[in-house]
């Protein structure tokens, strides 16, 4: 299906229309996702409608605030809408019940995949709780306290604190009017962007000290065993979290990680400018962004490696690299 | 000797009066003095008047942006300021050659002590390129490309990328400014928060592989040995960043570092809400502020850290902290 495209004033106008709303949010949620769903939930509780939050996984622990003192509110859904949704596919198990009846999806991602009937979305923007604040001034609904942490976790969430080429001035603007509006910055990025698990710092120490590098220091490579793995108390985002870790190494181009799975091998490229992780990916029947991309193999990790980092050098060589 | 305090508007009537100046910056720089070190130099420069940076480290290699470009400029020197200098002692082995000659200190230092003929210091800041900022703007002086560059790393750094405390709105409208100015953040950020040499991370590596927990995980402790200091390439800087490591981890609440070092061990002690760093470190012969303090010791470490721990485990145990 194609959705009809409409503008942010156009979107507040419909939000404005609505009562007894649902927010569907993306599975395996983040800040952002989350951020957007309970602000605007609660900006539209706070104008006097019926509003819930639904994804196919609970609200994480630690944006357990997000949600502080919303009461469950029983009601007859009547509309949906989707947040930082970017693919039908990423409402999870909610999808059965909803696929078909989405009336607007309100994202920011470039890939963004129709599945509403209408769509605002805006790539330029670097999360979708800038979106979000825009349509809440559009709407005239107030800046509490509430949806202003809401709101500062998605947008210093989905762009690294700050850091990401998708921040702008404007950015900054909203992010100012936020703190003003009492957005407890200090704890939102305390609980966000500075704790760990124990168990997630054991696996970094694992990984790197297995670390390796080739081509004079240019391509970084990590391999995470079914051992590391199998640590106590490790999950999926702090398997995700070492990805990026051999792209942070001072001279490193090519940043790679190799995840062993049940009879396959899960490989993860990081590159800088001089490399296109997803032209050396597509090689082996992968793909993804030029930046990040991803393949995997089942091939013995022995037969495989060399002809991957083969084909890294090459890309390296054709930037200019030294890699001899 | 005590500095006469001046506004900022003051501070800015000061700098344009003056011609052939020194700009002097704290030794180990950070982006902080660097930043404001060049800016005010490239600035005044701007102007049409001489002015060059004096440091008694070199510009770390990776804020070499922040001096592209400039000519060194041979002049016979008539003014003495300094930008993000707490004390006279940290102007290192320049200290001599300037002491009792800085006519106009600029700093955001709470602890800054006296050592110039006027001070122009505002605590509330996060960092001395905020009031840089400030007092380029009050000077009329226009904010190049360059210039924003020095600023937005100054202010970046400082605050931990956005994160810490002293951030306010003001902050973020002045990076909006500095991005509207053409600061590259993706470039300053990359290069500030996200490149670490590989000899740091393999020194993180070990050092988090030898960390142990005590009070069902509210502390956390790291000792880093002289083997693990003497892996190649460890910086002092590299060093330090250890000492943050321990507090991020989830639920602790009393993160410990403790270098061996020649003859004696140096204790770093950093706390949550629930403990008071400086007291404990008191207890012992150190000191500190209340988050962050430190102690040395010259005892053996099995000797000595039983009684580091339970004046920690009291500590604790006081804020309701279930340690036994």
């Amino acid at each position: 299906m194609t959705s009809k495209r409409i503008t942010l004033a156009e979107a507040a106008s419909r939000l404005l229309e609505m009562d007894n709303l649902t927010i569907l949010c993306h599975r395996s949620p983040d800040g952002d996702t989350m951020g957007s769903g309970h602000a605007l939930c609660r900006a539209l509780r706070d104008m006097g409608k019926k509003a819930r939050v639904a994804c196919a996984d609970p609200l994480p622990r630690k944006m357990a605030y997000m949600a502080a003192g919303m009461e469950e509110l029983s009601f007859e859904e009547e509309h949906v809408v989707s947040v930082d949704v970017a693919d039908i596919a990423l409402l999870g198990s909610l999808r059965e019940a909803y696929e078909g009846r989405v009336e607007l999806a309100i994202d920011h991602h470039a890939t963004h995949r129709d599945f509403a009937a209408e769509l605002c979305v805006i790539p330029s923007f670097g999360s979708a709780c800038e979106i979000v604040f825009d349509l809440l001034a559009e709407m005239g609904a107030p800046l509490t306290k509430e949806i202003a942490d809401c709101l500062y976790t998605g947008i210093a969430t989905d762009t690294g604190c700050f850091k990401y080429a998708a921040v702008t001035p404007l950015t900054h603007r909203k992010i100012a009017a936020l703190m003003e509006a009492g957005a407890d910055h200090t704890a939102i990025c305390k609980v966000m962007f500075d704790t760990k698990s124990l168990a997630c710092f054991k696996l970094e120490s694992e990984a790197l000290s297995a670390l390796e590098t080739h081509f004079g220091g240019a391509l970084a490579l990590i391999r995470v065993t079914r051992e590391m793995m199998q640590l106590g108390g490790v999950t999926e985002e702090d398997l995700d979290s070492i990805a990026a870790l051999p792209r942070k190494i001072e001279g490193v181009q090519i940043g790679i990680t190799v995840k062993e799975r049940e009879g396959e091998f899960k490989v993860s490229l990081r590159t800088e400018e001089t490399a296109d992780a997803a032209k050396i990916c597509s090689m082996f029947g992968g793909g993804g962004h030029i930046r990040a991309a991803g393949c995997s193999f089942t091939e013995p990790y022995e037969v495989f490696m060399p002809k991957l980092l083969a084909a890294c050098g090459d890309e390296l060589r054709k930037a200019g690299i030294p890699v001899d």
